[in-house]
């Protein structure tokens, strides 16, 4: 089989004009979904999909598929795809490179005339990042029927505007059918770790997704006057959060490398520097391979909450919320996934994603597959991301060649 | 000299009373300066002065004042007073007790038909508290001269209104003079401490305050995915604010009793679970009785944060303004108190105030004098924040006869 060639330049310049949009000082990008700037982005990412002759549908989630019909009109699409929302802060390249990816493998199908039985699709997913809107996922849940259109809709940000309203404003509340069958669904994504990197390997085949845990943790305190309160009556919610925040960091450093665990956000009522804090709330998350892991991650920190409730005598209270099992993707794809690579010349490295990714959603659907390329010293949801173009390319091209074979032989 | 009485159940029905407006579940009270309830607050403590005779007026900055002439119209006002105002929770006596006792003096004179040579005054400040607008003892810096009234109208709370416009909203900006000539100062107040509870002394008759720090500490980190990213990449600034929390809080315990060191305030950015944050900023407050003690907590912080730096590999920005100075009040007025007490049958403490009151601000203007009575286990800023009937009218009852003996002897 020969393969159209990917124009590397044009995808680079793709991921770099799209950065420009919500463009941050040090080079990333704050694109919540559904703000403004996600609708610019929308708007550029359609025209790029139309100037390729790609039909254009938003279904009414917003999530926006570009499709190229096949020869056989009784086959179902195999998508590509990812989100072109961000964190805030992001960086460039989470979420615009599998949907650009995606993208630069039509362009390069349609460049050669190349014609595939089943129809192919790119797609971008509605408020993956989860930043703006919760839960995360967003899209891709109502998409394959996990997450109902009317909940999802009520969804509100902290402003109290919702994802209905939101969608109506930036005009991506669209009615293409939502749960159609899809032959299969390819990711390209960069690692988010530094594993690929560390090993000096090009494609990361995944495997799946890790156990994934968020708890809420509590604790109880007293209000008082930050300065006359004497020290022995106080009962300082934030003190005895930061015991709990310094222990799970801990946690988390003694099972690295294989797991992690750690407090990435915190409230407090009230948050006066002149009043004792009666209530904190954290959301602490974890990450393990194996369910064995991940339950001894939680019995640590309970045991460190507990020992936390020793020594300050506060309340903590601990959610005991299930964890996000592990996902396995399709072997079948995998293979076709590992042949490409091979065939390209590029070293390959199985592993297991920490982090979410629609392709979770996705999996129940349809043969899902996930593509990793290496990112640097594993960093992402920040401005200082970073990929090589190199590697970009690579990614995509052993996708398309994916996308082909599993064209060729489903 | 005779004594007109105070009226011991009207000043605890006022005191409950106006804790109705802003109440909250658990007995305390929400009445943030300028707030609707504030406003409310403000309006039935000028019905009760307008109710015996007092002569209401309201300067530029909203502070209230009642007064009752004096048969010399040569000599300045004996003004008593506190504030209305609250935390967020806050409590009911931290404030309205000085006022509403001022009150209860004012009441028990024009009842009496007590004529004095000086005319007296009763005085509500705003914005004692600093809970909305910074910097809190904010009426009292305006009216002395130590705070410019331009300043103080254009200050700003989180939700961007000004204290200008907030006090035309409620309409209590006024146009009384500012600054004027006072012959002296006389400020009830719960101790919000646990000294005179513990030692079981009913007055504390207050020498100053003492030596009074806040500083702010910043912690930067990088943000990152906070799952995915590895252990060993990750530079979590919240894992570094809690070090330095709990580091700060065992300096605050080694200090005790002297001395207090604590955190109750902590932003971070961005704050989302999904997402290391890059920043944490904490406010830090110390108090101690001497200038040494002081240089000793300051020290000890720098020395946890530099050990937090070195642990956690993140640079950490430590502020080192100038601490508030200790402020001495008045001995003679403290005199007159301690006499007061003592006819009365009352034991007595002389003790420094580790909270901000407006005292502090009228020290420099004219002799200055703040009474203490107990609090229960030293709890403020906080709903259950309680004190007795029983000390709330001893208090009173010395207040009224310092006032009456500074009115004869000065």
């Amino acid at each position: 089989m020969s393969f159209p060639p990917i124009d590397g330049d044009r995808l680079w310049s793709d991921l770099m004009t799209l950065a420009r949009i919500g463009e941050l000082p040090a080079g990333g990008c704050d694109r919540l979904a559904l703000s403004d700037a996600d609708g610019m982005a929308r708007n550029v990412f359609r025209y790029w999909m139309e100037e390729i002759g790609l039909k254009v549908s938003v279904d009414p989630i917003g999530n926006m598929v570009g499709r190229r019909e096949g020869t056989d009109p009784s086959l179902p699409p195999i998508m590509m795809g990812s989100h072109l929302d961000t964190q805030q802060p992001g960086g460039k390249y989470d979420g615009p490179l599998g949907v650009l990816g995606g993208l630069a493998c039509l362009r390069a199908i349609a460049a050669a005339g190349r014609a595939t039985r089943h129809p192919i699709e790119v797609v971008n997913w509605t408020n993956e990042e989860g930043a703006r809107f919760q839960p995360g996922l967003l899209g891709s849940a109502v998409f394959t029927g996990q997450l109902d259109l009317e909940t999802a809709h009520a969804t509100k940000d902290v402003g109290g505007r919702s994802v209905f309203d939101e969608l109506r404003r930036i005009r991506y509340l669209g009615d293409a059918p939502l749960q159609r069958k899809v032959d299969s669904y390819f990711e390209l994504h960069i690692e988010q770790g530094d594993r690929l990197e560390k090993a000096g390997i090009t494609i990361g085949n995944v495997a799946g997704c890790e156990y994934n845990l968020f708890a809420e943790i509590t604790c109880h305190g007293r209000n008082g006057h930050s300065q006359a309160t004497p020290m022995d009556q106080r009962a300082n919610a934030l003190a005895a959060a930061a015991e709990v925040i310094v222990a799970i960091e801990e946690i988390g450093r003694r099972h690295f490398p294989a797991g992690s665990a750690g407090v990435a956000s915190l409230r407090l009522w009230p948050n006066n520097r002149i009043n004792i804090p009666h209530l904190a709330r954290m959301s602490y998350s974890a990450t393990h391979p194996d369910r064995a892991g991940m339950a001894q991650i939680r019995r640590e920190v309970t045991e460190a909450v507990e020992a936390a409730e020793t020594r300050t005598g506060l309340r903590i209270e601990i959610e005991q919320p299930p964890e996000r099992e592990a996902v396995d993707f399709d072997a079948s794809l995998g293979a076709l996934v590992e042949r490409a690579a091979e065939e390209l010349g590029h070293s390959t490295m199985s592993l297991r994603s920490r982090a979410g990714h629609d392709a979770i959603r996705m999996a129940p659907h349809c043969p899902t597959q996930m593509i990793f390329v290496p990112c640097k010293d594993g960093i992402s949801h920040s401005e200082f991301e970073e990929m090589t173009k190199q590697h970009a390319v690579a990614g995509t091209e052993v996708m398309l060649r994916a996308v082909l074979a599993r064209d060729g032989a489903a």
